[in-house]
């Protein structure tokens, strides 16, 4: 596979190597970041040289190393425009805010290596007889969310980019952050309803908007209302960094895996990082505490004690066989060809003449679980739970998987409203279009 | 500007050449694409010169020949992956479905040019122990999508291009179309409530999905519930063509300028199209004539003979001033940057004694068209409809518009949900934020 396969980017790294060159994969850093994501898989259990996995290391790093320039990104895109002049009272002057509106971007959490999502909000007011095209906004958000962040310095990075490239009146940018809440392996099988994201919501400003009193904030958010952000629900710069990142708030130790931190702090030097910034010191122990949640060989040992354990109730006195389901079982789980989490719901059909008893309920959530937390395929995950649940709901079964890829967003195509069901059906189901029918209909409407 | 600020592809040409490579600018089809717009911007009374339009030619062509190979992208992404047969009742066989919903794509409509959004949901059943990466599904779609197309087209390619490059048990494709419906310049000035977009939903099967009775429909069908899609509602084979496309519905004619459809014939020949095939034939005499609604020159002349009719109602018995408003004046407009419409809302806060009259509305909605009806960048526009209706509404002023630019959906950052605001503000807005602010909560939240 050519490097263009995996994305459809072509940028220049900060050294000048273009990505989507040859060169690229014989970079230093590339071997570096390769090197130290195989350590990791091996650390997980892993073969590396599973063919779904193979590629893998290299989706890291191309996914990682992106960069660009944002003075090259500006300075080819000031438009003059006549009018727009540093004195307010005219129009397009100052007053003349211009602002562009919910922007899907990702970022990487310095906190953790997780993704996070972004809803950016980012504006100016031109000076100068110069406005800067539309597009160059986006483009410059992206470029700072490609890196280790958190949100503040996300905005605040964002922010000062653009008032050094284009130099108006004043630059703004509200960012809308949502972090991925993983629960660890044990309050997965404990808490029914784990919430699933850690929001914030977070400003930064310079010129005219740099202080927080100023009346361009409140145009700002003006043009900003029904999106449910004001001024009082902007995070104080100092409160935010400390609550955000879910892995923060789990307890401090050691992860037991010393070669795998050793790995994944060459990752974040090989990103140009400095491993001592205070920001940066836990880490490399918090992502791989994080990841040791999808170590496969603990899981399956588990998964064989509960074989056996009667599902259902018997006894009801109109005995009749109805399609029955379970909907809206938690899935979390990790793609092997990323290493990024997918997650949603899981949906189990059956037909049966027996009610299912709550300890049987319980127990399909603890199989998605236990199919969830290894490396995993949406499509392998959706045939082992059908194949799991089978013998244990008398062999009429249909699978429903939904859930969101973070690797649909945060890699190549970013296709951020996409999401994926899957399906598998066993015995009557395979052949039986209106059962199957008949159970999607019982599926409540996706959302996360 | 090097040729990676416009984008951040990077993609093989048909002929192997990389967009992003220095070499791109030199091709012929460039070239011949480059100096067809440039005739157009001429035709419109423009100067190719201009700053604003100096590299518009440029941004067309990398746009309009964004191509890449769909055997290379499958290819490299096929898995192997136990228990996935040909067979039906085997969990992930047949029956086991993979539906990646809600793809954001857009692409070229071959009757007019004018791009369209896609909502895209694809699905396929694995078979021969393979299954695809999810992003491919989509990188396919895209793939399709940037050539000149029409929706059945679209949805059959996408679905031959995946039948061949995965040799599932079957493909299926359905795509939610919605075609930008943009006025003539007469009904502009007439139509108050002009429909903004043309809809339509198309649907493609191959394999087991070929059959439209076949119950494997039924399963996808079932996935896209709350879609508001079914069996019924796709548009059959042979009735989209005629009525999809807003330009078709228009009277058949010269355009008046031979020059300006010899260069976008040219520009379709560039593109390795045939223009003898049925559906281009006209193609150049549409786009020619929806574009030179944008002709800047008989505009102006119109817009003098408004400038001294009185607008307002004198004479309330109780005179006192008010901030008041003009809110949701629809917009139309072509972006100067990438010759692709922007179109959105308009609202005019003015502080007053007196009501407006009714002529006085349509005036207003005269002079957003008026500035509206030509190349533009939306900050210009803004300022301009503010110091077209100072003199007429008093002198206190604030114009918001709000806009959905085509160029951020279809040229490079592909931000499919932005959208922007602008301000402009004369007199006593200028210095007064609470009377913008209060302003700004007499519009009603944006929606298209």
């Amino acid at each position: 596979m050519g490097a263009l396969d995996e994305g459809h980017y072509c940028v220049v790294l900060e050294n000048g190597v273009k990505l989507g060159d040859d060169g690229f994969e014989q970079e230093p850093e590339t071997v570096a970041i390769e090197d130290a994501v195989k350590v990791l898989l091996q650390g997980l259990g892993e073969d590396v040289n599973r063919e779904g996995l193979r590629k893998t290391p290299l989706r890291v790093a191309k996914a990682l190393r992106y960069k660009q320039n944002v003075r090259d990104i500006v300075q080819g895109a000031l438009f003059p425009e006549v009018g727009v002049e540093n004195g307010t009272g005219h129009a397009g002057g100052a007053g003349g805010l211009v602002l562009v509106r919910d922007i899907d971007l990702f970022s990487y959490c310095e906190s953790c290596l997780l993704p996070f999502q972004v809803k950016c909000h980012v504006g100016y007011i031109p000076s100068g007889q110069r406005v800067v095209g539309l597009s160059k906004l986006s483009r410059v958000a992206d470029i700072f969310a490609k890196r280790l962040q958190d949100p503040q310095q996300l905005a605040d990075d964002i922010c000062f980019g653009l008032h050094h490239g284009i130099n108006p009146t004043g630059v703004a940018v509200v960012l809308q952050c949502s972090h991925i809440h993983f629960p660890n392996l044990q309050s997965a099988f404990l808490e029914s309803n784990h919430k699933r994201l850690s929001k914030i919501t977070v400003g930064s400003g310079l010129g005219t908007f740099e202080n927080h009193d100023s009346p361009n904030w409140l145009d700002f958010f003006g043009l900003l209302r029904c999106r449910d952000i004001s001024l009082d629900n902007i995070r104080s710069r100092n409160s935010c960094k400390d609550s955000w990142c879910p892995s923060r708030s789990q307890k401090v130790g050691p992860s037991g895996n010393p070669d795998m931190e050793t790995a994944v702090a060459a990752i974040v030097r090989s990103l140009g990082q400095d491993l001592c910034r205070k920001e940066l010191v836990g880490t490399p122990n918090r992502f791989v505490k994080w990841l040791m949640n999808f170590k496969d060989a603990k899981l399956e040992m588990k998964l064989n004690g509960f074989a056996t354990m009667p599902l259902k109730t018997v006894g009801l006195t109109n005995y009749k066989e109805h399609i029955r389901s379970e909907v809206n079982l938690s899935l979390w789980s990790l793609c092997e060809h990323h290493l990024l989490p997918f997650y949603g719901l899981v949906h189990i059909g059956y037909i049966s003449g027996e009610e299912i008893n709550p300890v049987g309920k319980s127990l399909l959530q603890s199989i998605v679980h236990f199919h969830g937390f290894k490396l995993q395929v949406q499509e392998r995950l959706t045939r082992q739970i059908a194949e799991t649940v089978s013998p244990l709901l008398g062999g009429d079964i249909m699978v429903v998987v939904e859930a969101n890829h973070t690797c649909m967003i945060s890699r190549g195509i970013e296709k951020f409203g996409s999401n994926t069901a899957t399906i598998a059906v066993l015995g009557r189901f395979s052949n039986d279009p209106l059962a199957r029918s008949k159970f999607l209909q019982m599926i409540p409407s996706y959302s996360l």
